[in-house]
């Protein structure tokens, strides 16, 4: 079996038919533009697609040598994998400059940095926008812009978009991820990023999750037998409603406000936000700042503490996404906690 | 599908199924010591390993920081994707060196510095010992020394070794390669490295690649039906004897010399050496400094100029591995040429 999918794409690794089941399910979703005007960049999970786009900016011909290490922002919280993916090799390439709010341009000596937009953000769930407007070198992360967490409002149309099958339909083991890339440059980068680190991607991933994305596709066709984005809401508002009750009921936590429900032009209702992470803040009546040693220590539950995400360590994020059987167990834990 | 499979592993991306075909099958061909003293690493690829283990070694706690960027060095002619893939993102870690063998160790203030020992040697096929004998910063990159390009004289047991998918079956498409790797601290980075980069390796590849590895050892059982590494050592010894037909008649390029036969320990006689590549230098009549120009241009064949291997243009690198139907097109159009 050969490293090669397909000799006379860009992507000369994308299998052509996880390609074609990709354009087909942001059709039928509406969370993104994917049409031919987009470059499809699979990569081993967005994890190594969000280094590509680290790669791929950094190294524009052109780009002087004195901007480099190009400093990398995003608004906090921020995901805990940027800083720590960013910074693995102390590239001269480019290197994390931390919270994009208070990150000032100007003492790059120019307009040579990168942003990250998470929207829905990981951890906190909120939709978030760009701070600077340098729309050329931002890296759109948009794992949860899926209808079981959010309302679909529009087809998402930035330069780099990146997705994962992990946060789509749940198969975060078969590590796959793609970007959606306008120019073709960038694209090509990206490319050469994943051949040196990884010669490609594996086939046998793409093929069973191109199988995967057509049955969900399948689902929504006349006569489909399972809607998977439907069950995915149903689950999540479930999930929601039973953390909201016992969090109101021990009134230790405090929760964020999301945005008001919105029209989802793929469930074709209003939708609420059901984020894959909760996020939440200690604010109970004992003297704690370290709310994921305490929930750890004193209650065995496993969250991730604030502050691997840029901010204070009261809040911790806590996933929805796990198996039925540990949330049944985390939420029994959960009402204990006075 | 979680990104877990084994949460007890210090690799906890490894699926047990496929570290257990993969002790089985050294344990069948006798070609590395593959026991429990060993940790064995998934990778996407052999690739993702080769960094993993620079990173491994350059983030040895208490190495001084004035060592870095360690110096990578290879004999040369060396596989071309060690420099590319060592210096892609401009590591203050580590950096490419060159050739081993014109290389000072006494220049880097230590002995701090990797080598890199591929045998059978990409591209000569030749059995390459390390130059340097500070073995705990060797790293032994053993994708070719499989029964049907070699004999198998005795079970390596580097602190090192590196072994893939793609030349033990031929599946290069999966993107899997492992490590075997003796010291723990040394498996825990490469594990971090291999998180940090892609967050593990796709399961529906290693449980493919089980089910390929179990097929290929249950053959070699009482009863079994396939011998696949008899099958490729008669598919090389063919495209061997072949090629060589048709270099002696043009007489325009030269072979190197393989070592002797020797008996390998797994085939239970005296075998010779079949590398997945032949390295040809261009001794003909024209002038021509540029071979792989020459014949790609003149003959529409392709190969890889030895400028890539860190050698002469001279040379070239002609892959042994394609699909037969190409490889008789190849042996047709090598015919041409006088």
């Amino acid at each position: 079996m050969s490293y090669f999918s397909d000799r006379h794409n860009l992507c000369w690794f994308l299998h052509h038919e996880f390609a074609s089941q990709i354009r087909r399910i942001h059709r039928l979703v509406g969370n993104a533009f994917a049409d031919e005007n987009y470059h499809i960049i699979v990569g081993n999970g967005s994890t190594q697609l969000y280094q590509a786009a680290l790669y791929a900016l950094s190294t524009h011909p052109g780009l002087p040598e004195t901007c480099r290490p190009i400093p990398v922002v995003s608004v906090v919280p921020h995901y805990s994998g940027y800083p720590a993916a960013t910074d693995v090799l102390r590239s001269a390439l480019y290197k994390w400059a931390g919270d994009a709010n208070s990150f000032d341009p100007h003492t790059t000596g120019g307009d040579h940095y990168i942003e990250v937009i998470c929207s829905p953000n990981n951890p906190d769930g909120l939709l978030n926008n760009s701070v600077f407007k340098q729309i050329t070198n931002n890296i759109h992360d948009l794992a949860y812009y899926w209808p079981q967490y959010t309302p679909i409002t529009n087809a998402a149309d930035h330069n780099i978009m990146l997705f994962t099958v992990s946060k789509c339909t749940g198969h975060a083991g078969s590590r796959l991820g793609w970007a959606l890339v306008k120019d073709k440059g960038v694209a090509s980068r990206m490319v050469q990023f994943v051949e040196l680190g990884t010669i490609g991607v594996s086939k046998d991933s793409q093929l069973r999750a191109a199988t995967i994305l057509r049955a969900v596709a399948d689902g929504y066709e006349e006569g489909g037998a399972y809607k998977l984005f439907h069950f995915g809401r149903k689950v999540m508002t479930e999930r929601w409603d039973r953390l909201r009750q016992v969090v109101m009921a021990n009134g230790a936590f405090s929760f964020l406000e999301y945005p008001p429900p919105a029209y989802c032009g793929f469930m074709r209702e209003e939708t609420s936000h059901l984020p894959a992470f909760a996020w939440l803040k200690y604010e109970g009546n004992l003297d704690i700042e370290d709310t994921e040693n305490f929930l750890r220590t004193k209650h065995n539950i496993l969250t991730r503490s604030g502050k691997h995400f840029g901010t204070e360590s009261k809040y911790v994020r806590i996933s929805l996404l796990e198996l039925e059987e540990t949330f049944n167990i985390f939420i029994d834990r959960m009402s204990s906690i006075i």
